[in-house]
Formats: C-alpha cells, sequence, structure tokens
C-alpha cells in the first residue's frame, strides 16, 4: 500500500495511492498516518477496511498538494556517511559504526513542497536517501528484529546547509533542521511493497543533471543495522523516522563546492518509492 | 503559576501546584500542556479559568506521581558548554557562539522517577540544568524578542552516558537521548513567577554530597541570546524545551572521574524552580 497526505500545510488528510496513480481520500477511515496508526497496525486495518469501503473513498484531485506523508514524528533520526564515496567526498573517514544525528522534525516538508534557503544561507546543500518509518516501539533490538519494526519505506531529501552544519561551533544539527530542510514523500511504501531495501537504485537531478546515482545496496551499515543500532541509545517510537545517509554526488564533494540558489531545482527518486521535486526559494518574512 | 502534571507514565493530567504546596488536578479545564496550550495563551486562559473554578478543583494526594509537566514537546534541545568552568572540566574550548545538540524526546520522565542506566553503560554522568519552555513561535527572533516568546522555565537533569557521547564515532546524540534520560519538573514556572532567569542559583548532589552549585548569572550566552540564536536555525514551536547548559562539577570533570552506579541518587534544585531527586537503577529487559 502507498500512503499519501494531502491538502494545506497543517491540515493534510489522510489517502492512498492506487497503482495506476489514482488516489483516494480515507479521511473516513478516522485516524491520520500517526504514532498511534503506525503503532496499532494501522496499515493492516487500513487495508481491511479498504476492502469494504475503498469504492466510496473520494479521489484526489492531481492538483491538490501532497504533504509528507505522516504526521510528525517523535524523531527524525539520519545516520551519516554511511556510503564511502560519500564520506571521501566530504572529506570524513570511512566510520567503524553508524553515526547518528537529529534533524528537528520542523523540518518536514511535503515532496513538492518550495525549499526555502535560510537567511545567512551560502551552502544549502542535497542528499537524496532511503528513509525507513518504524512500525512498533523499539528499543535494544537484535539485527535480526529489526525488519519486523518497520512499517515502511519513504523517499527523503536531506537538505544540508553546510556552513552551518560544518563550520559553526558543535555539533551538525544546526544545518539540518532548518525549516522545509526534509521533503518527505510522494508516499509511504508499506513493507509488503519492497522486496529488498538494502538494493534500491537512488537518483537525484539539479536543473536537469544527474549528480547522485547509487543503490542502497553500497550502504556501509544497513537498514536493519541502523534500526537495531540506534534502538541501543534511544526508544523508537511507531511514525519515527529514520533516514539511512547520502550516496556520492552532494554539491560540497565538487571542485569547486557546487550549492543551491534560489530557482534551482531538485528532482530525485528511489526506485519502488517515486519521485519527488523541490524548488529553491531565498527566504522572506 | 506552577504548572505539573500527575499519574501513571504515559497517562498523567494536568495539574498546579499552590504557594503552600497544594496539589490541585486541573483537568476539566480540558487541555493537557502541550503545543495547543502553549501556542494559545494557555497559562493565561488557566489562570482566568481558576478564578471561577479553583475552588471545585480536586486536591492531588502527594504520594502520587509526578510526571513531567508538559506533554511530548517536538524538540528537547540543548546548549552544550555554556558555562566556562563546565567546558574547562570537560577538556573543552570556550565556544564562541552555542553549541547545540538534541535529546531524543522519548528520554523525558517526571521529577522522581528513577534513572536507568543504559545497557553497556559505564560512563553515565548527571548535569543540572536551566530549560527554558517555548511560549509563542519563534523564527529568526532578536534577542530583545526572544523573553516574549518564552512562557516559563522548569528544572532539568541533562543525564549523559560520557563513552556513548563522546568516544563513539560522531555526533552526541547517542549519549543524550537514552530512555529517562531528561527528567523534567516538578513543575513548570510561568515567566511572571521568575524575576530574572539569568540570575537564579542552581545545585546538585549526589549521595548527599553537593557536586554542581553555581548560578544562571555564570552563562556564556544567556536566555536572550540563546532562544534568538537557537531560532536562526530552526522553527521552535509553543512547548518546545530548551536546556541552557550545566555547570561546573560533573563526573566527567572529576580526577578521576566519578559516574553513576545502581542505588546512587541525584538531588538537584534551581532557585524559584523547586528541587527533584532521581535513584539510578541498572537498565533490566
Amino acid at each position: 500500500m502507498k500512503l499519501i497526505r494531502f491538502g494545506k500545510t497543517g491540515q493534510e488528510k489522510p489517502g492512498i495511492e492506487l497503482t495506476d496513480g489514482t488516489r483516494l481520500d480515507v479521511s473516513t477511515f478516522g485516524m491520520d498516518y500517526n504514532e498511534d496508526f503506525f503503532g496499532n497496525n494501522g496499515t493492516e486495518r487500513l487495508s481491511t477496511w479498504l476492502r469494504e469501503h475503498q469504492s466510496d473513498c473520494p479521489v484526489i484531485d492531481k492538483e491538490i498538494r501532497l504533504g509528507p506523508p505522516l504526521a510528525r514524528p517523535s524523531k527524525l533520526v539520519c545516520v551519516g556517511l554511511n556510503y564511502s564515496k560519500h564520506a571521501e567526498e566530504a572529506g570524513m573517514a570511512i566510520p567503524k559504526e553508524p553515526v547518528l544525528f537529529f534533524k528537528s522534525t520542523t523540518a518536514i516538508c511535503g515532496p513538492y513542497d518550495e525549499v526555502i534557503i535560510p537567511k545567512n544561507s551560502t551552502k544549502t546543500d542535497w542528499e537524496v536517501e532511503l528513509a525507513i518509518v518504524i512500525g512498533k516501539k523499539a528499543s535494544y533490538l537484535e539485527k535480526s528484529e529489526a525488519l519486523d519494526h518497520i512499517a515502511g519505506y519513504v523517499l527523503h531529501n536531506d537538505i544540508s546547509e553546510r556552513a552551518f552544519q560544518i563550520e559553526k561551533e558543535g555539533q551538525w544539527c544546526k544545518g539540518k533542521g532548518c525549516d522545509t530542510f526534509a521533503p518527505l514523500g510522494p508516499f509511504i511504501a508499506t513493507t509488503d511493497e519492497i522486496q529488498d531495501p538494502n538494493n534500491l537504485e537512488l537518483w537525484l537531478d539539479v536543473n536537469g543533471e544527474r549528480l547522485q546515482h547509487s543503490s542502497t545496496s553500497d550502504f556501509i551499515f544497513n537498514v536493519q543495522e541502523v534500526v537495531s543500532y540506534i534502538s541501543q541509545y534511544m526508544t523508537l517510537l511507531p511514525g519515527d523516522v529514520i533516514s539511512t545517509g547520502t550516496p556520492f554526488g552532494v554539491g560540497l564533494g565538487f571542485d569547486p563546492p557546487r550549492y543551491l540558489k534560489p530557482g534551482d531545482t531538485m528532482e530525485l527518486g528511489i526506485e519502488g518509492l517515486g519521485y519527488s521535486k523541490q524548488t529553491c526559494v531565498a527566504y522572506s518574512k
């Protein structure tokens, strides 16, 4: 099943996208895609409910905005430097265990929303990533238990301001959590749709030029390892999002580096997880 | 006004604490202390409501557990190394601008809850801190606007596992977000109760021995500077918590370092914000 949310920012309603691309409003099911939904077999229950009610669900006009395909999670945890060639381009060592950081959940936006280049930013950069949506409360998981705790997968652009992230004092979070820095979607594909999350092609174009193109088979730490590892340090809640890192080809890695400016577009996709597109705009109050 | 929440973990109800220490159940006011409450003049409206209804509010038995005094915030942002003498004991340079990191909000617990020493932890440490509760959505604030965006203040023990935080690869978040690593409370004091947040005595005892004792007048970056600074990098939502850093006297700073073991107690307090006490227990499944 493909879960979507649609409507104005902050007023999104839940929907699904069918195989032929038709989008249906499932708000009469009565639940948003949140901790309660994912933690209480929401995808199974919705699927059962649809058998009886799908024909009554209104079709969503294609012009209507898609929002992020889940409600605000308790956390958005990211893995850094999880592809060797990207660690190299970033001038950083290949990690011996996953590098973790948080993105502020206020950064989450829809898959076709504008990305705001923050005030005083000079180094806003792109990062196509496979993100995981947690399906069950997870603490101290073994690797073998990880897949059973996942509800689905979603396309994520882990936008990053490199000066804020790396040149400012301290931790990376300053350059990772600016508003609109986490476009998610177009949809969450439930786990039954993705045969092997560790073998998916992913790509990102800037202004039509392909700059990232790799496969999650190049992960240093795969989906199971990442989920199990994070759960040793914090409890993951249903609906939490884990982003698994970006491959080679970000702006930081070019010589000279290439960063985003107003009007630039990013188009990105992952096999089985659809496609998203964001246009950059300057910050204005 | 002093806002409290009481009852079993995950089922807390809102209350207030009167000047004489009496605690009243205000759940009939109809709002938990969450984003909606803080963002819609909740403290003012509750105060008005109490004029008429206080005498009907049930008294809360003193034996009943206090929970964290607010519902799960969208984020718990912390300032690191915000007291010079603490930066020194941690062997780190005095920062030229605030160092920021996130604690996972799943770490939040009540002021008298047990603190769980995580599996494989050898270096669990204490940190008494003044925390700020945001009262209005805040983005790109000037320092002069910061105080007007604060709803209140709360006592926080920023428990930290130093091996996870510093010796593991990458960012600090691994050692900051373990379950129970953020005891908050006993209460949120609304801003009218705290004359100057930048001049409050704070202290922490381990097993009855005073190990931290300082004043927020020793801040490198004061409350206004911290709130304004963070709002340059992410939007703060009503109910978000900002912890302002800890003074000298953490376990890491001793020679040899001193860390917490099961059975150890931490007692801490801040002038005007009450007192909390946590006993350490070993992790058990």
